[in-house]
C-alpha cells in the first residue's frame, strides 16, 4: 500500500491488512471467524493512527507502523480477550495501542543505538533524522494512550503504563560491559523490564477486556511473562548464531555494541573469557576479533544452555494456560510459544 | 532537598514544597487554605514519582522534577479544579501528570537542540548522555499517563493525550527558515500546538476535575489556550530583548538556530531582511552578525507588535472568566494572565 493513498479515504488494502493475519493462519488453520475480523481491524486501527499523524510526522509514522512488524504483542491481546466476551471495538483500540507504544520504543532505542536499519528498511533515524525520529515516537506514546484512553477502562491504561515505565529503564543498556553486572540474576530482571513486560501487559489487557476472572488473567499474565523472557533469549541467540535462511544479517551485533546478553554470560562462566572480553570492551572491533569472540562463544555450551532456559520458560509459559478455555485461540497461543523456541521468523 | 534524602521515607523537606506556592503567593496573597495544601501535595506527588523510578533513572527523574521550574501548569489545573469542588487526592495526581509531562517533552527537546543548559543548570542529555535523557523522558511519560490512569477518569487520559500528541509535533521546529512557512498563520497554529494546547488541557483537566459545567469548561479552555499563546510570544520577545534583571543570559538563540518566531516573522515584513536572513540561514553564526540581526529587528516595530498581540490574547484570556465564580482561585488566573504579558519570572 502506498503512503499517497492515506491522503484519501479509502480503506486499507487487503494486502496490507493481511501481514498479521498470515501470521497467526501460518501457527493455527482454524481460527475463529471473529479474531480474523479483529485482527483485520487491528491493522485498519493502526492505518487510522497514521492518518491522524500531524502533517509532517504522517510518512514516518505510516512507515514505522507499516514496516512488516510480526504484530506478535496485539495478537496477544486479541488471543487473549478471545478467551472470553470482548467487546469488539474496544478490543481493536487496546490491541492496536499496544502495537503503537511497542513502535515507539523500538523509534526511540534506534536513536540511541543510530541504529541505520531495522526489518530491512531504514530506521526513523536514519531515514528522518534526530529531530524527527524524536517526534515520532514521542507522538506514539501519546496515541498509544489517547487509544487506550478512548476504551474507557482505567485499568488498561494502567496497565500499560506500568509496562512503559519499565521499558523505558530497559531502554538502558545495563549490561555494557563495565565488569559489573554480569550476573544472571541481572540480566533476567533486565529483560524482563525491556521485553517481558510488554507481552504480560498485552496479555493482562487482553484477558481484563474479554472478562476473565482474576485467576484466569494472572495465569496469563504469568504466560505473557514467561512468553516475552524466551522470545528475548532466543533473540540473543540469534544475534550469535545468524537466523536460518537469512543471509547477510550481521551477526555478533551485541558483542560488537558491547551488550551482555544471556549466551554471553555463560560463555564468560566457562569459556575463553579473553576473546570475548576483548571485543566487549572495544568500541569499534575488527571483524576477526568478532569473528573470535563469536567462536570463543560457540565453543561453549553457553548456546544450549540458552536455548535450555528459553524453552524453561515456554513449557511454564504453556503450562499456566491449562486454567483457560480449550478454544482455538488458547491452542494459537500454545503454538505461539513453542515457535518462539524455534523460531524462523 | 538532597537527592539522598530519596532513599529514606522521610516527607519531602518544607524549601522544595514551597516552590510553587511561593509562585502563587506572588501573585495573590488571599489563598484559600485548601488551595495552598493542594499545591504543597503535588510537589510531594513530584517527589513520589522520582521515588518509584528505577535506580539507574532516579537521579536524573529527582534532577529534571526538582530543577526549578515555574509549576505554572499544575498550578491552572489546581486552580481551575477549585473554581469547583474537586476531590483532592485526585487534583493532585492530575496536576502533578501535567507538570510530569511537560517535563518529558522539555528533556527531549533538548536532546534535538544538543541544549547543554536549562534553567541554569545541566539539561539530562548534557549531563547524563542522550541514552539516559531518551529513557528518563519515555519514563516520564509513562508515569504521567499512569498517573493520569490512576484518577481513574478516560476523559483527563484522553484530553492530555491529545495535548501530548500536539506537543509532540511542536518538537519539529516547523520554522528552520527555509524560505518558506514564515507567515503568521504558520506561527500561530505551531504556537498552539507546542505551547497553548497544554495550557488548555491543563485548565479542561482541572475544570473537569471540578465537576464544573461544560459552559464553564469550555470558558477555561479559551482562558488556557490564550494563556499558552501569549506566553510563547513573549517568550520569543524575551529571546530577543532579554531578560530584566538576567544578565549572562543568552540573546538571540532563536534566531541562532534559526528558528523563525513572531516577532522575527514581523521584522522580516519591515526591515533589513538581509542582515537577518544571513543568521537564520548560517548554521554557527558569527557573534557580530547575530548582534547585527538583533539590531535589525530592534530596529523595526516587531517587538511592540508581537507584545500588543501578546496582550490583545491576555485580554481574551481573561474575559472568557466571567463565565466562572468569583473567587480568589479566578482572579490569581486573572494575575497570572497579566504578569504573563510584561512577566519576569
Amino acid at each position: 500500500m502506498d503512503y499517497k493513498a492515506l491522503d484519501g479515504r479509502g480503506l486499507p488494502a487487503a494486502s496490507s491488512r493481511s501481514t498479521m493475519l498470515r501470521n497467526v493462519l501460518s501457527l493455527h488453520p482454524a481460527l475463529s471467524n471473529g479474531t480474523a475480523e479483529t485482527i483485520g481491524g487491528v491493522e485498519a486501527r493502526l492505518l487510522e493512527v497514521s492518518r491522524r499523524a500531524p502533517d509532517r510526522l504522517r510518512e514516518p509514522v505510516f512507515e514505522a507502523l507499516s514496516a512488516g512488524g510480526k504484530r506478535l504483542r496485539p495478537l496477544l491481546v486479541v488471543l487473549s480477550a478471545r478467551m472470553g466476551v470482548p467487546e469488539e471495538s474496544v478490543l481493536v483500540r487496546a490491541a492496536a495501542a499496544v502495537e503503537v507504544l511497542h513502535t515507539a520504543t523500538l523509534i526511540h532505542d534506534d536513536i540511541v543505538d543510530r541504529a541505520a536499519s531495522r526489518r530491512g528498511r531504514p530506521t526513523t533515524v536514519a531515514g528522518y533524522g534526530r529531530e524527527t525520529a524524536v517526534a515520532v515516537g514521542d507522538f506514539l506514546f501519546a496515541e498509544a494512550f489517547g487509544e487506550l484512553a478512548a476504551v474507557g477502562d482505567p485499568r488498561l491504561v494502567r496497565v500499560m503504563a506500568e509496562a512503559a515505565a519499565e521499558l523505558a529503564s530497559g531502554e538502558l543498556k545495563q549490561f555494557r560491559a563495565s565488569g559489573e553486572l554480569l550476573d544472571v540474576d541481572a540480566y533476567m530482571e533486565h529483560i524482563r523490564m525491556k521485553t517481558a513486560g510488554l507481552f504480560r501487559a498485552a496479555c493482562v489487557a487482553g484477558g481484563t477486556l474479554g472478562g476473565l476472572s482474576l485467576r484466569q488473567v494472572d495465569s496469563l499474565a504469568t504466560y505473557g511473562q514467561s512468553l516475552g523472557v524466551a522470545f528475548q533469549m532466543t533473540d540473543d541467540v540469534i544475534d550469535l548464531v545468524g537466523k536460518p535462511g537469512r543471509m547477510g544479517k550481521d551477526v555478533g551485533s551485541d558483542l560488537a555494541e558491547g551488550t551482555v546478553t544471556l549466551p554471553i554470560i555463560f560463555a564468560l562462566q566457562e569459556g575463553d573469557g579473553e576473546a570475548i572480553r576483548r571485543v566487549l570492551l572495544d568500541p569499534d572491533p575488527a571483524p576477526e576479533d568478532l569473528a573470535a569472540a563469536i567462536a570463543a562463544v560457540r565453543a561453549t555450551s553457553a548456546i544450549e544452555r540458552t536455548e535450555s532456559r528459553a524453552r524453561d520458560e515456554v513449557e511454564s509459559a504453556i503450562s499456566g494456560l491449562t486454567e483457560l478455555p480449550d478454544t482455538p485461540e488458547r491452542r494459537i497461543l500454545e503454538a505461539i510459544a513453542s515457535k518462539v523456541v524455534g523460531r524462523d521468523a
